[in-house]
């Protein structure tokens, strides 16, 4: 996660998209709607990075991204996962080619030993597998044959999980990739209350661990869709939001702008990286989850594995 | 945990006596004395509170607290787990009433579907249990009894930790209890770093869920040890130690003293007040935890089974 | 589990009134009610032990026995499960006391980490917990009061079951004890497939392990509904089993009446003794159970968490 | 498994070898050898498949089948597993092809949420994965590098084990695969205290599952070891066992000679068939395993990985 400098990481492209917002300009090659299911009290962003100028300014490869933003999501109402299930496989299905007979290889990355982490092997884990049921059928069905891979992290299995994807799928011949990933994100709000959705792969360290090397069309030939949730936000990014906040209520009471003008002097980057030096710098990079993640890991990886299976359910 | 109003919590004696440290005086009732273990890297803090002004100061009962700080526990070095075990072991037993035929009930506290809470329960389960086994040997030997008990948390079973726990002392009178729990830190350079023993048991609102009442001598009638390391340490702890580390560093290269004069003129608790107002406020007390806290838990928990069992190996 | 000699063991009373079966005849002080569900495929067996002449005939404790068959519980049909789940329901209402706000302390034995003994833990899990919710309410309300205890086993406590139980209840005071254990049964077609349900307790050396002292209203002053599903056969018994068939099959193609005769002579006791001679004898004893004893344990752990919150649910 | 029609299945040389042991004769293109460890008490029979004839007789591929017999496997006695793992690594070092930087794939085969089955899983679960820490040193070099995978079950993958394995041996080019494996065995001696090791790979229809295509030479294009405990054998075994012991001892107290010669009529396969169909029908294959299957599972899985590590650690 080095390779990212001092900013503070965020995989999501909504977050992204933020960082132009104080600006107001429009991002040159970047484009953004939203919609909004009130009932449901859901928000759907999509962003669609169009050239390598959006690429650049965003740091995302080009493609769509569709953001759920579903607060509710963090709490255990089953009917309410149910809801944003339903939700979720609709756009899905948009992402997804449309083909007879299709075949889908759902891909659950990260480390299912470390909470987490383990978002995609567990949403894996439900899925309702058909391939090898469905060997037999004629070919101008409907039906959609779903196989699974929990390839692991490379520390336990001295292979990049790009290469064992990449044998599977050679071996497989699936039409399309499904990687289900956990994400950081640069604000807490998202914690597990945000599914992303994009057509662009797994960019090199993407994920909570480092997933290296590319799953993307471009190294397996065939479309990738991957699904995320962020799990775990730096704690630098909270200190970094904090102050900042700070900084504008104390502006209020204060006539303290010339700090204030000094922190501005700084560029995000360099605020990141004073501030990462400020932390004990001991542990690493220190993650911030809620206390109850185990619980909540265990609710999402359902929701998202009950969206495939809508998706997929003929 | 509201209960402690808006300053951060600690569990760590040590920490709430780091409070006084800036203003260098002695505390009344606190004795404080660090030893030193160069070879092993270990730090040994005694800190003693010794009457009733000494308990108000320190937000803490009367009673011995023995810390150790220890940063390499951090680290999977079995070989360094081992001999943190031994140092351990002797502070255990320098705790325990001297007595033939011991009679030791170990009860690992918390909840083992949450990582960062199930160092008691994970523990415990590591225990050479002996009482059992033992019935029938004769008064005068030197064996101790081992038994144990997972009582689960009151979301769990209904029931208060500590009813369950008097409840198996009146039936199965054990001469001492010994408490393992997972504490919250004030730093995040205690976390995982840290074992803190003492005779006071574990007051309410201690371990990183709410095991409300106390387990104590005073409620049990026998001695309680507890032992405990911090998995935790809350979000706001860490925004505030940064941002004074801030301040720190920002006089030095401005002029800008005003603005650390008006945060100087909060108390902590109001600065806490503050910077919790500040935090995004939706998912409730964020913790910090290093990422592979799965991994370190469970290295610990073999550790504090390791001292337990060389400290009541005959 | 050797005090039963070498007569297969059976803690199903359902089977301990067929060994009477071949004889035909009535056996003193225990009465034999069936009843047939026809729609749900569940056959319902009441046996009363009413003295102790039918106590020692029986060699089961006085009390009131029913057992639910339904051979479809041993598939993974969730609908099935529901169904059966509320028959269960409406037998445990028998069985417990009519009280307002009756307290029911819920112990799971077994040891949750030997698959076919997990039964008891796995179903207390999912326990809707309700005795810390309802302290405030008003007396008169029909509010259930539901607590749950997973006192784990001798060998990792270093206690009696009985013992953590008893002082569990001296001090929360519960109405009645619902204690939920695995079972041994003689036949193999009773595997994950029936469910008892009894007011007598659990007896000495009852349970796949040896949850040793009783936890009866005898000894804990409180009533105890023990429920239970039989989740290993020893393997003498199915060994036993098959022969008595190919004694019977070969009777028919044969004139060899005589090797039937001589074993006929034996008694049961004296078969069971020379079978478990002729079984290998370096494991101790074998237990028979279906491959996929992991998922069948924990999908019968909910239906009977099921049919215990069906039957507390106001 | 039916494709093996009613001969009760072992996935043992040895085995199939003590079939033609009554009757003594030589078997053609089989070599037998048997060595004794007395120090340790481990038995090695070394069963050499030379040719068609030697594979159609024992129903084996053509190779080279090594079994540890080690009765003491089945205890949990940590120095004697480490004694065993010691021998277990010549072996495999006698097996695996010599090369500088030898690249081996371990595989661990088997449901790893099914107890019996988890064997390999757990077993690769403990290696010392090094191929990605030492892609960089120089080809002179006598490192081994180990990478792992568990690809799982056709039914949670909805692909054959074996297209997976391919796929990821194609990709990353290992120079070996070894395949670790839950075998099911015919006597219950054999249950958890025999090691076997070949260089045939898995057969269709081996495991307790059934991980169907073979991992071999053939269809992976390089040299496959395959390392098996058998953890299940099929109750009809034990069945059929002690009723020949029956038939032995009756035979010295009666003149029953007939019942004898009449069941010695049956070929071994119409016994058995005969068995099966006495035996209760409604469970499909019930299997014997110890109660205390789980901690025996794990701790011969980290004997298995122990045997491993010493084998490729330089």
């Amino acid at each position: 996660m080095t390779e990212h400098g001092y900013q503070v990481r965020t995989d999501l492209a909504l977050e992204a998209r933020e960082r132009f917002a104080g600006t107001n300009t429009e991002v040159k090659g970047v484009i953004l709607e939203k919609e909004r299911d009130e009932a449901r009290d859901i928000t759907v962003t999509r962003v669609v990075i169009q050239n390598q100028a959006g690429a650049k300014a965003m740091q995302k490869p080009i493609g769509t991204y569709i953001t759920l933003e579903a607060k509710n999501l963090q709490y255990a109402d089953e009917d309410y996962h149910r809801e944003a299930a339903v939700v979720l496989a609709k756009y899905i299905r948009e992402l997804v080619p449309k083909k007879n007979r299709l075949s889908v290889l759902a891909v659950g990355l990260g480390n299912q030993e470390v909470t987490p982490d383990a978002l995609g092997p567990l949403a894996v884990d439900h899925l309702c597998i058909t391939r090898h049921l469905s060997e037999e059928q004629d070919d101008s069905s409907e039906t959609v044959l779903v196989s699974s891979l929990v390839p692991g992290v490379m520390a336990k299995t001295g292979m990049e999980t790009a290469e064992i994807v990449k044998g599977v799928v050679k071996e497989t011949h699936p039409d399309v990739v499904i990687a289900i990933d956990s994400l950081a994100a640069r604000s807490t709000r998202r914690l597990n209350t945000t599914i992303q959705i994009t057509n662009t792969g797994i960019a090199p360290g993407s994920g909570v661990g480092n997933h290296r090397n590319c799953i993307s069309e471009e190294t397996l030939g065939i479309p990738v869709i991957a699904i995320g949730v962020p799990t775990v936000v730096e704690a630098s990014a909270i200190v970094s939001d904090t102050m900042e906040n700070l900084m504008d209520a104390l502006e209020e009471v204060t006539e303290l702008k010339s700090l204030r003008e000094t922190l501005m002097q700084f560029q995000e980057q360099e605020r990141q990286e004073l501030i990462r030096e400020l932390l004990e710098p001991d542990l690493g990079i220190l993650y911030v989850t809620p206390k109850d993640v185990d619980e909540t890991i265990r609710q999402l990886s359902i929701t998202l594995s009950e969206g495939l299976n809508l998706a997929f359910a003929g």
